[in-house]
């Protein structure tokens, strides 16, 4: 039984928008050749690595006559990893460009992530099954999953199931990790010349897949206006009840990109960034001292509530933190976990602790909530190490504050009342329907993608570009993979991989926020963006993220 | 500084629906007496406990000569309680009738809830203040707050307050306990000749102040399709990562509303409701059992995730549970707290607990996952007694279906997996822009209560029905509070109050969901409703509940 909801119903009718240069019909897209590219560092390295990928044309399409080689495609196509809003427009815009340059040629999706592929896993498209998914959220049309296509063996299973069904061509659609290893395959799959073609599309609502040539991961602008929506739904409650201070932990594990976006959309009191922690090594208490400041502030001019956003990954930003992992790790190292363990009481644990921490880690470990204390020693991983990732940041730091207020009081320099509510908003955002910009974006990106097959490229991303304008003013084409990439150690390892992008400290977006936070700090500018529009006036409906703007501006 | 939100400019141009009756304006409205009316029961006890405003007729307003004697009107307007999205637009629709009846006409905005009242703080509304709250979500307008009005000294204040000001009538706006002393207020007002009027109004997102008169309380529509997108989202990860078991708690202590309408929204797996739970005096462990029949119906089926919405007060429905509460109370009672807190470990207090309850009462406390054991003896009120409302019910469910699957596992019934995610919400929602519905029901709540304050009436709720067809149709009137009520035991005494309504178990929403819940909990059958639309076609912004659809189909 599957009922769908208005909107879903409505979504179905709404048609993407594409870039000017495609919207002319298939046989009026041709090629305009650039320059011959090179990787934004290393280059020799990753030159000897992708001898068949490397240094090709940058390239964009523009209205021209189709110059492509008629031929029957089949392609196949991947979503890998975390959810994020539009993932279907990529494949629909894939499917109908395929589809209106020959009826015969055909799409395998295939299902549950890279896995799909290596276990020949699939469902081919039609129209029908198609139809069912135009802009909407989800993964759900063929699932994902987060195995990853490194290995030659797994390029040589691939390799197989393409030969099987005549696949010429595999579009992978995923975030940082994903489109490296497109790349290597790509490379594989022209050195083994299997005639298999690869092109990645930039997903991931996280926002760190970003660099001269990606202007936007695709699930970013959805996933942070939904969340916008809920933070400024919070502000205003905040701002109604004036009693509680709300600490909103957002998505974001390595970049602060989210948090920073859903700031500028809702200005709220405070908002951490990670990057800007790791670069000042700023200590718990110096990062918890920011918050207390701005609670103080308030309270003094009798406003006592407040919001903070906090990003998922931040602790790990924290440099005393990252030691104080690091010790524990140490500590409970293969056999000694027993006899930790073996210790009848928290009592008995804690004096255990101080024994085996430095001086400076436990200095650390002192000030932490008792239980995230417990936490740390208690739930660990197979493999023994503390999980970071479960550290519940937004608890942690109302925690803290929550001392610093105590202490204020009792120095005489606080006067106000401090009561903390928490949330944490991830899943919740990563498949909401996609705006008109993310169905617009991915759908193009799709479409995109198969006119690059068309032309026979491999090794290259679907790139569409001047993302801040109009979509007719958007500028669709590929650029090679390789040229994003860098050398970075990766497990003990130099590996070749496109550069996680962090939030700069120099770029506008943060610059802008810098510029403002000690005013949103201390008063009251809370903006309500409320939730998202897809049909109104365009300038509720058809909204950028506010990075993007200012990146551009 | 204020940033105004794209959407929130435009919101300002929307101009809400008023009932077609109330759209010929001031002067064509007057009123058509209906039948005198008597409480729902006791009414011998009611008709004594409110000589002067009991037995009223109903009325409801028409198109005609208004007829009402010219004078000049000066209300005062109070937000009670928690936060309903359209509270604002009560507000505006109360001043745009006062204004459009005569310019001189004064609003007083007392602030901060009730308190501001007793404390003569108040804001005189004008149109460029009130113009910035237009459509908007919160109570940020003049605040709220839960101070009760039901002492004969506050009521005597109130009156002088009243009388400082030549405030003639008083708009109350709030949940079933708000407008049981806006009956009692009214009372007293007419008994003691103040010649001050009062009118209720009835907020909350809780759904729970409804009956034959009330078809919905204002903000239960937003607040839920609020919730409903989230869910929505959250399922459609759940469908696409296929991983995960999700256990969603909504808002809604007392009654299940949000959490049935919410699933009539999403067609979740498992949707509990409380009202039944104590119905079936079902035990924890069978309510664990019903949601482990679907996680193990599924995972035969090869679907290990699903979606669990969980009221609230789920906890509180369960007999076994608050027997439970009732004798950790008293075994903590007094001083035997000090006695409980000096045991130097959880497993010395652990032999305590086991030794001062019940059999009965220590086999429900011997299956609760131990932080939630010890939450229920370690963080008590300053009375001594269990913070029920602390319970992480939706955890304390997702930890008992765990063990159940592990035994399950171990008895070869189960063979699939199970892991978990958790979610709360209730501040996302309750300060969410309005509904088209919200947005015209709460405008024409507050119009119609300036009519009923121009016709003389007081102790009437302002009511506005026929609420499931389109605003041209609605019916807009008044009926006396005290024919809602009834005498309940209120803390050892008797009181006059409004009941609070329950799910229904035999009413429409309950039984359509009955007849579904057992495909939903094998099968997936989730809808995924999206963000509240309030532009596009009319099948997607200006949609009903569910529940009032069912209840008035």
């Amino acid at each position: 039984m599957m009922n769908l909801s208005p909107l879903q119903t409505a979504r179905y009718q709404y048609t993407p928008k594409l870039p000017g240069m495609l919207r002319n019909g298939i046989s009026e897209i041709c090629v305009k050749v650039g320059e011959p590219t090179q990787s934004v560092a290393d280059q020799e390295k990753i030159k000897a690595l992708f001898p068949n990928t490397y240094g090709k044309n940058e390239i964009t399409f523009q209205k021209g006559t189709n110059t492509s080689a008629p031929k029957k495609h089949i392609v196949g196509v991947i979503l890998s990893g975390g959810q994020a809003p539009g993932g279907h427009n990529v494949v629909c815009g894939l499917y109908d460009a395929l589809k209106a340059t020959n009826p015969e040629n055909e799409l395998y999706g295939f299902k549950g992530g890279p896995s799909g592929l290596l276990e020949d896993n699939y469902r081919i498209m039609d129209d029908e099954y198609i139809d069912m998914f135009r802009n909407t959220g989800g993964f759900d049309i063929i699932g994902s999953g987060r195995t990853k296509l490194e290995t030659e063996e797994q390029f040589a299973i691939a390799a197989e199931v393409c030969k099987k069904h005549g696949i010429t061509a595999i579009v992978i659609i995923g975030g940082d990790d994903s489109n490296t290893n497109a790349a290597v395959l790509a490379e594989y799959m022209a050195a083994h010349n299997t005639g298999v073609q690869v092109i990645g599309c930039p997903k991931t609502i996280d926002g760190d897949l970003k660099n001269e040539d990606i202007e936007c991961s695709f699930g970013f602008d959805t996933a942070t206006k939904t969340y916008s929506e809920l933070i400024g739904n919070i502000e205003r409650d905040a701002n109604s009840a004036k009693k509680y201070w709300h600490f909103i932990k957002v998505m974001g594990r390595s970049a602060s990109h989210v948090a920073l976006e859903c700031a500028l959309e809702t200005q709220p009191n405070i908002c951490l960034i990670g990057e800007e922690v790791a670069a000042k090594k700023m200590s718990l208490s110096a990062v918890a001292d920011v918050i207390a400041d701005s609670v103080a502030a308030r309270a003094a001019k009798g406003m006592n509530f407040g919001v903070a956003i906090i990003p998922e990954g931040i602790v790990e930003f924290v440099p005393e933190f990252s030691m104080l992992i690091a010790e524990i790790n140490e500590l409970l190292a293969g056999e000694k976990t027993a006899a930790f363990n073996a210790l009848p009481s928290w009592e008995e644990k804690y004096a255990f602790i101080e024994k085996g921490l430095s001086k400076e880690a436990m200095a650390v470990f002192a000030i932490l909530p008792q239980g995230i204390q417990q936490q740390l020693f208690l739930e660990r991983d197979p493999h023994g190490n503390v999980q970071v990732s479960l550290i519940e940041s937004e608890k942690l730091f109302s925690a803290l504050v929550a001392d610093k207020m105590a202490a204020r009081k009792a120095a005489g320099t606080f006067n106000g009342k401090f009561s903390a509510q928490h949330h944490f908003f991830g899943y919740e955002g990563r498949c909401a329907f996609p705006s008109n910009f993310d169905a617009d974006y991915c759908y193009s990106l799709g479409y995109n993608a198969f006119m690059l097959i068309q032309y026979g490229y491999t090794g290259y991303l679907s790139k569409v570009s001047n993302l801040s304008k109009p979509a007719e003013e958007w500028v669709a084409g590929g650029m090679p993979i390789t040229k994003m990439m860098n050398m970075e150690r990766r497990n003990g390892q130099d590996k070749p991989v496109i550069r996680k992008a962090l939030v700069e400290l120099d770029g506008k977006p943060f610059t802008y926020f810098c510029e403002h936070r000690q005013q949103w700090a201390e008063e009251t500018c809370f903006t309500y963006p409320g939730a998202i529009q897809y049909y109104g006036p365009a300038e509720v409906c058809d909204l950028t993220t506010r990075t993007l703007a200012l990146e551009k501006a």
